[in-house]
C-alpha cells in the first residue's frame, strides 16, 4: 500500500542521517553555539541574499509560532491571521497559552488579502476607544497556506507594504516553504521572502529533517534577549548541533530545494493522474498537498489501496481528501497510483 | 585536549543513530502514536515494573519540567522546590511564565528534606489566610540534584509518606537519571522511583540520546487531554519517532543503564584521581558530575590541557569545578587525565 | 444640554450612597466576609430562587468575566462567544491574557444560536485530530447583548440543553442584566436564569452602583480555592463591604429592578419620540440601549444639544448612533430630548 | 470591645463620603477621564514635586502590583523582593500569574538591603550562562514594610543609585504610605520617594478611602499603552469617578497627612501603653503596625476584649501579635486599651 498521508510519516533524508553519523563523537558546545550551527546559518543567509539575518533553530512548528509571536509581541498587541490560519485552527490555543488573541479575518483560497488587513486596521485607528481592544501588533500569514495555495510577489508586497507602512510586523509561517519556493507556479523567492517579510520561518519537519525549523529575523529586529525568550518557552535544546547540523545539510548542494522540487514534480504528475481519470479538484493548489472530491464510495474503496488525508466533507455524498507528496515520494509510489486509478477503483 | 565539560556535548549513543538509519525510510503514523513510541513505552513500564505507567515523551528537560508541572498543578497552586532546584535557578522562569509560582525552600547538599517540606505544609495548613496563599500543589526534586548528589530510599519514602499524607504529588526531574541508578552509593531502583514518585522524567539528552526525556505518570495520574498540553507548550513533535525509535534503544538490552554504568565508573576513577593528586573535593557526589576545588592558577594551568565547567567561587583564592563524565567518556580520556594531573600541572 | 451617552457617566443610587454613610464606622471583617455581603448573598438568592448559589462580588465587567472565565476552564479549553461578544472584541485580550482562547461564531443580533454552537461542537467532536485543538470549555453569551438585544426563554433553553448535553457551562454576562429583565418583550425571569445557566453575573456598575458585579454559580459548581483564584487576578477586594453594601441596597425592597424598569421606560418613549419624528431605528432593542441611524449633518447637529455615542457607519451619509438610558435618566430629560426632536434639529 | 485588628475594617474618612454625595448626580466621563481624576493627579504631582509624574488609580494592592510589574517588564525578567515581601508572600502568586518570577533576598526587619540587591546582579551578570536565567528587571520594596519597618534616606538612595546603574527601576509599594510618611522617626519624604523611586503607589484602602491605590509614575517612564495594559489585567474601572474623587480629597487640604498622622500618635501611644504595662515589643515598628510579644494565656484574656491579629508564634509559650491603629482609631480606643493593659489582664 501506498500513502499519501502526510510530508512527515518517514524519517530524514539519507544525507542529513550521515552527517548526523560522521559528526556524532565530536564535541562541540551546546545550545547552538557549534560551528555546524554556525554553518547553516551562514548558508541560510546567502540562500535569503539577505548578510544581516539573526537565525534561530527551533523544533517544531507550533513552538516557533509561539516564540516568534510572543517575542515580537508587547502583551497588550494580538497577532492579525486568516480565520483558516494554522495558529488559529490547528494548534491547541499555543498563542493564546502565551496571553496574545489571534484576530482572525476571512480568508481567499486560505490566504490573507492585504485589504483584508488594511480595512481591520483603518477601523481600528479610527475607533476612539482603542485602548480598550488589543493592539494589533503582528500579521501572520502561511506560504504555503494550509490549502496548499500561494502568495504572488504581489500580494505579498502589498502586505508588506501595507505592514511597514502601520510599523507592524509581517510573519511567514513557512512550514512547507520548500514546496512553495519549488512550485511550478510561483514567482515568490527566498531573497523575495527575505525583503518583505520581517521575520519567517523555513521548515525543516516537513522538507526531510527529523525536527528543526530555521526563524529567521531579517530587518536586525532580534527580540533583545531572544535567547532566554527561546529557554523560557522550553524550546532551547541543549544539543543544538541536532537542529545545526540538519540545516546544514539542507542547505548544502541546494539540497532543500533539490528535494522540494522532487515532491512538486509528484504532486503535479499526482493532480494529472487524478484530473485524466476525470476526478474533480478541490482547490488549485500549486504544492504538494493536493485536495480531490471524492464520491463517498470511491473513498472507501481507494482507502483500501491508498492511504491520504480526510479534509473536509464536501457534501452528502462527497468528501474532500487531502493527497501529500513529499520529499520521500518515490516515481514509484506515483506508478503505484496511476496503475491503481486506472484500474478503476 | 580532553573535555570533562558538560554529558551533552556528544551526539548519541551509535546503536541509536544506527536505529534510525534502519528505521529512517518506514512510513509510520506520527504525533507518537508509532510503533517504536509504543515499543518504547512498554520496555519503560517493564523497568519500573508499572505496569499501568503512562509515558509521554518530549525533547528537553525544561520543557519536560514545564509540561509537567503546568499539567499538574491548577492555576492557583505552586510548586515547592529546593532553592538550588533547577526550575528555581536554571530555567528561564519558564515554570513562572506558566503562571506557577515556585516556592523555594532550604537545600542539604542539593536535597530537599521531609522535614523542611512538612514544616512549611504545616505552616500553610495553619494560616487562616492561606486563601491569599498560592495552594502548594506539587514538589519538585532532582535526582541526581544540580549537586550530583542522590536521595536514600529513606529520604525519598519520606517525601512520598508526606506527598501522599498531604494529597500533593511528588514529582522527580530526571535529567540525569541513569547516573544515579547506576551510582555505586545508591539504595534507590528504577521501581523504587515509580513506586514512590507520582511522576518522574527519564532524561535522554545528558544520557546518550540526541535529545527526548521520557515522562512517565505512574499512578493512573495523567492529567485529562495531556496530548492537547503538550502541543499548547509547543512540545508535541510530529515526528514522534524521533523520541521513541531513542528510548526504544535506550532500553533494549539495558542500554541506558550500561552505558550510565560506564560513566559512573569513569566518575569514580575521576574522583580516585584528583585524591590521589591531593586536590580537595567540594561535595561528595556519587553520580558523574564531581566538584573539586581548585587554586586559581591551577585551574588556569589544567584549562589549557583539560575541558571542564566554573561552577562558583570558593574564596579569593579557590575555585569550584566541574567535571562531568558521560556515557561517551573512553578510558583513553581517562588515562590522559591521570597523565596530565600526576605529571603536576 | 441633556446627556445619553452611557449608563455609567453618574454615581449611584441615592439609597446606596445613604447606606455607605450610615454603616460607615462599623467595623467589620474584611475581604468579603462582613455581614452586608453575607446579607446581599442572601437576598439575591431569594431573587435567583436558588437556595444554593454561591455568590462572589467583585469589581467590574471585564475583570469579572476574566475570573469566571479563568477559574472555570482547564487551561487546555477554550470559550465559545458571538463575534460581537464582549469578551471578543471590548476587552484588550483580557481573556487571551489568561491563556485561553475565544472562539468565534456568527452573531444574529448580537446574540448567539444553539444551532451554530451545536454544528460547532459536533464537528469538533468528530474531527480526529481534536486533540490537537483548543477543546470547547464554556460557553459565553451577554444578555442584554451588546446590541441591546434578548434571548428568549426558548433560546435560553436551547442553549442550556447544549451545553448540558455536552457537558459544557454555560456563562452569562450581565453587565446590563437588570434592564434585560425589566424590558416589556422579555419572557425571561431571574429564576429563568439561574435555572438555565450554570453561572452568571447581575451587573452592578450598568445599573446604579458605583461599582461592583455579583457573579453568581448556580450549580453547586463553585471552583475550588475561588478566592485564590480572585485574588491572584488582583481581584479580592480588602473593604469588601463596598461591593456587599452595595449589592444588599440594590436587591432590598426591589430597588435593582426598580430602577431598571425606569430606564426601560425611558427608553422606551425615547424610541417612540424618535420614530414619531421620522428617525429610522437600526436595530429593534428592547433593553435601555437604542440605537438609531442618523444622517450625518443631523448627527453634527444634534450633538450640540444631546450626548450620545458613535455605534458605527451605515454608509456615506449615515451613521448609527447609541442613546442609552439609565437608572438616573429623570422626565425632565426626556421632556428635553422631546423638545429638541420635535424642533426638528 | 475595641479593635486593632487591621487597619480596612471601617469604611472612609467622612470628607470622602461627603465628597462622593456631593458630586453623585454630576455626568463625568468616564474610565478616569473625568475632571476629579484630573483633579486628583494635579494634587499628587504637587505634593511630590515632580510635575511630569504619569499617575493612574486602581483599586487595591495586589492589583496595583500586578499591573505596575507586568507592565514594566518584559517577558524573561523577573523582579528582586526581599523573602518577607508582599508580593512573595501575601498575594497568592498573583505576579507569578502574569509569567514574572518573584526573586527572593533576605530581609533586614522586613528591608532589602542595596548590599544583598547588588551582590545579586554582580553574580547574574558575572555567570556566563545568564541567558538561561531570567534577568533581574525591577527592585520591589515596600516602605513601610510587612514588619512596619521603614527605609532611611541612606538605604533609599543607595537602593536608587544601585538600581540607576544598573538600569533596573526601582518600585515602591506604598500601600500604608501615609503611615511611613507621618512617622516621627523618618527622614524620607513624599518628594525623595517620587525623586529616588521610578515608580511607587500611594496606598488609600489602607488609610481611609474605601479602595484605590495611586501608581505615579515619576521618571517619563509609563509603559506604552498602559491603560491597555490596565484593561487586560481587568483593572480599569467604568466609573473612574470613584478613585478620582477619593483621592482628590484625600489630597486636599493635606487629608491624607492628617489622618496618616493621626494612626501614628495612636500607635506612639499604643506602644507606650505596652511598654509602661511590661510587655515586650518584638521588632521597633516607628509606623502604625505595633507587634507585641504575649504569653499565650494573656493573649487569651485580652482577646475577650480587644481585637488584634495573629502574627507568628514567638516560642511554645509566647506569641507575636499585630495592633494596627488607622485612620479612623479614636482617643476613646486609645482609653480603654489604656484601662484594659492597666487593670491587668
Amino acid at each position: 500500500m501506498i500513502s499519501f498521508e502526510s510530508d512527515y510519516n518517514q524519517g530524514a533524508h539519507e544525507r542529513i542521517l550521515a552527517r548526523l553519523f560522521e559528526t556524532n563523537m565530536e564535541r562541540v558546545v551546546s545550545y547552538g553555539f557549534d560551528k555546524y550551527t554556525e554553518s547553516a546559518k551562514k548558508k541560510i543567509r546567502l540562500a535569503c541574499e539577505c548578510p544581516d539575518a539573526d537565525i534561530f533553530f527551533l523544533t517544531g512548528g507550533t513552538q516557533t509560532n509561539a516564540v516568534a509571536i510572543d517575542s515580537m509581541l508587547d502583551r497588550y498587541q494580538s497577532v492579525i491571521a486568516a480565520e483558516t490560519g494554522h495558529i488559529n485552527l490547528h494548534e491547541a490555543g499555543a498563542i493564546e497559552h502565551t496571553g496574545h488573541k489571534v484576530v482572525t479575518l476571512p480568508h481567499h483560497d486560505g490566504k490573507l488579502m492585504a485589504a483584508d488587513v488594511e480595512k481591520y486596521l483603518c477601523d481600528f485607528y479610527a475607533d476612539g476607544n482603542r485602548e480598550h481592544l488589543a493592539q494589533p501588533g503582528m500579521v501572520y500569514i502561511s506560504h504555503p497556506t494550509e490549502y496548499g495555495t500561494l502568495y504572488t510577489k504581489t500580494e505579498l508586497s502589498a502586505l508588506a507594504e501595507l505592514c511597514g507602512r502601520y510599523n507592524i510586523p509581517l510573519y511567514m509561517d513557512g512550514a512547507r516553504l520548500g514546496y512553495g519556493l519549488m512550485s511550478r507556479r510561483t514567482d515568490v523567492t527566498l531573497p523575495d521572502i527575505a525583503r518583505l517579510c520581517d521575520l519567517f520561518y523555513i521548515g525543516g519537519t516537513k522538507v526531510g529533517a527529523l525536527c528543526g525549523e530555521a526563524l529567521v529575523f531579517t530587518k536586525k529586529n532580534l527580540p533583545p534577549h531572544f535567547m532566554t525568550s527561546v529557554k523560557l518557552h522550553g524550546a532551547l535544546m541543549a544539543k543544538g548541533r541536532l537542529n545545526g547540523i540538519q540545516f546544514d545539510t539542507l542547505f548544502t548542494d541546494g539540497l532543500y530545494f533539490e528535494i522540494s522540487k522532487s515532491a512538486i514534480d509528484k504532486a503535479e504528475r499526482l493532480r494529472g493522474i487524478f484530473e485524466k481519470n476525470g476526478y474533480r479538484i478541490f482547490i488549485d493548489s500549486p504544492t504538494n498537498q493536493q485536495f480531490v472530491i471524492l464520491e463517498n464510495e470511491q473513498m472507501e474503496r481507494l482507502s483500501a489501496h491508498v492511504g491520504f488525508s480526510f479534509w473536509e466533507k464536501y457534501d452528502d455524498n462527497h468528501t474532500v481528501v487531502r493527497f501529500a507528496t513529499s520529499w520521500a515520494t518515490t516515481d514509484e509510489d506515483m506508478d503505484l497510483l496511476e496503475k491503481i486509478l486506472t484500474e478503476n477503483v
